[in-house]
């Protein structure tokens, strides 16, 4: 993840100008486990979370630097749990600020964040709404309650060439007026459109950060990222079955040649998708094989035929590796890398490796 | 939960015999939580997991009663673990006898169940290998290192009329000179072919103890079962889009007619499946309405047009309510509940109630 940092920086040197770095680790940092990833991430200025229960875990595992809070307040008894230091509060809706201003002691280190909607079109401020509130929150800074307020925007197409010129150009008409730093580029924008990204004051990379690529024609490779997690399971069971021999519910595969057949200690109850049809790409050593079947709560099945070295115990990996990057399972699946990664359940243990 | 091991017991006792009841909790309690689900488990004779490391928390949770782990032993190493009073295990291929021949010193609470492959085909044993099988582990119990021997099998096709005759056949053609109990039944067994399931000794139902049903054309509510779970997430934002105005991710979804818009706090970070599409039936208040766009990590967008009332703030039922049980909703996405309920993940409070 260090890395990944690394490489996201560095495309946005080139451009002249560097943002503070926030890495976005909500949804339990992309199921990766938040205190897994937190000593890749020591070289960023902020974490974004979703919650203010997650700022909490945040302070709990270590985290010192800033935190921002993207999902903002659920309601006005969450004002009371404001007093964390380093703390960034986006706000997204005008209750929000009612709660602020009715109940808010004063907090001189909070600084919000404005939500320009965007034409993503989900929480968020439209033009003349998002001035209101502005001035409103300018007026909590004027009172020394919060210590300033600056604007955020979050981009619906940003994989595309011309994803963002007229949605930012929207976003600048209402905010160029109006004092205070901007945060508008998730790791799509900053991939795809450095120019823009590099103008920012922080920028707030969420997936790249994990070595998956956001861009849907670009390999994460391509892009210089590393795989942060791989997700691995054993073989628990070989058999052959003959042509025309059926297993699983409702005798869901039919061999149509002899066929060897792993069974893997892996299913929907730890979060591999049962939609994967057979024919998802797994790779067993240094070949890549295939899913059969129909993946079960516990397990999936897999065809070794040709691979009669495989024996129970050995190890299958599901995603994570040069061979098998996590894209190429998603596409597949006809999902995408945050999905898979977000949907690991509480059976997957989550073992950090080369923790620096 | 009680009410429904209940009514799983009413319809064997019918049949004049009652099995005992083993209560199947693998995947954390098909995503309820183990330790939310016990109370009202009190009444089952044993609980059913699949590793041994989900046996020992059990009996940190408080479970005093047998404990059956239906993925056996994952490795030589686990014999060592063995050593928990009223422990059940399930064989499931050859090597774990040669890894309990090999290291077990003599544990005379240790019940053996061996698992007869039948037409599911996956882990188990077939004809001869399951007689070889039943050979070596006899000798394990005239040698005074474990309790005893049973016959487990898990059918393919419980839910079709005829789905297990042929199956039971083999299991039977195996087994009847084989001294030992047997256990063959899962919910879909259960309530489908009550007469087998009344000849078990120990029966397993799992999902029809969580209220939902395990059979597709019939509901939870004409069985007669009590969902144990509902979802819910909160109302974060509303808005009207015009027609023709678009939202979401690379304008996922354009309203064809003038929109009143609720997003909503929950998203595939939750588990709530991406490939949930436009149309999934949620529930607000007492009225049924249904998503729009695409889910996202953190949210998913409702229709609210004709509902003026819902606010922010407001509550949303995802499924588990007479109204919106969980197989209406895992009928429109394309799955089964146990796939919904196994799938929350981490980030989901899971919030016990009227625990007994």
């Amino acid at each position: 993840m260090a890395a990944n940092i690394n490489t996201l920086r560095t495309g946005l040197l080139r451009q002249g100008h560097t943002p503070r770095f926030c890495a976005t680790v909500k949804s339990d940092a992309y199921g990766h486990g938040l205190r897994n990833v937190l000593p890749g991430l020591k070289d960023a200025s902020a974490l974004a979370v979703m919650q203010l229960s997650d700022a909490y875990d945040c302070r709990m595992a270590g985290w010192r630097k800033t935190i921002v809070v993207l999902g903002g307040l659920g309601d006005e008894s969450e004002v009371g749990m404001l007093d964390l230091p380093n703390l960034h509060l986006v706000i997204t809706h005008a209750a929000q600020i009612d709660w602020l201003a009715a109940s808010l002691i004063a907090q001189p280190d909070l600084f919000i964040w404005l939500r320009f909607r965007g034409d993503i079109g989900l929480t968020g401020f439209d033009d003349d709404a998002y001035r209101k509130a502005y001035a409103r929150c300018s007026a909590l800074v004027a009172a020394r309650r919060i210590a300033g307020v600056g604007h955020l925007h979050h981009h619906a197409s940003a994989e595309r060439d011309t994803g963002i010129a007229s949605a930012d150009a929207r976003f600048r008409a209402v905010v160029s007026a109006l004092p205070g730093p901007c945060s508008t580029s998730n790791s799509a924008t900053v991939l795809r459109h450095p120019d823009h990204a590099a103008q920012d004051d922080w920028i707030r990379p969420g997936l790249a950060l994990f070595g998956a690529s956001p861009l849907a024609h670009r390999s994460a490779c391509e892009l210089g990222f590393k795989p942060a997690m791989s997700l691995h399971a054993r073989i628990i069971g070989v058999r052959d079955l003959a042509r025309g021999e059926s297993m699983g519910y409702n005798a869901s595969f039919t061999a149509t040649a002899p066929t060897r057949v792993g069974i893997v200690s892996c299913g929907y109850g730890d979060g591999y998708p049962r939609h994967a049809r057979a024919g998802t790409p797994v790779q067993v050593g240094d070949h890549l094989t295939r899913t059969l079947g129909t993946v079960t709560m516990d397990l999936m099945t897999i065809d070794l035929t040709g691979l009669p070295e495989t024996k129970i115990g050995h190890r299958v990996t599901l995603w994570g590796t040069p061979e098998l990057p996590v894209e190429k399972v998603a596409s597949a699946i006809g999902t995408i890398a945050a999905d898979l990664f977000t949907g690991l359940t509480r059976r997957v243990p989550l073992i950090p490796i080369n923790a620096v």
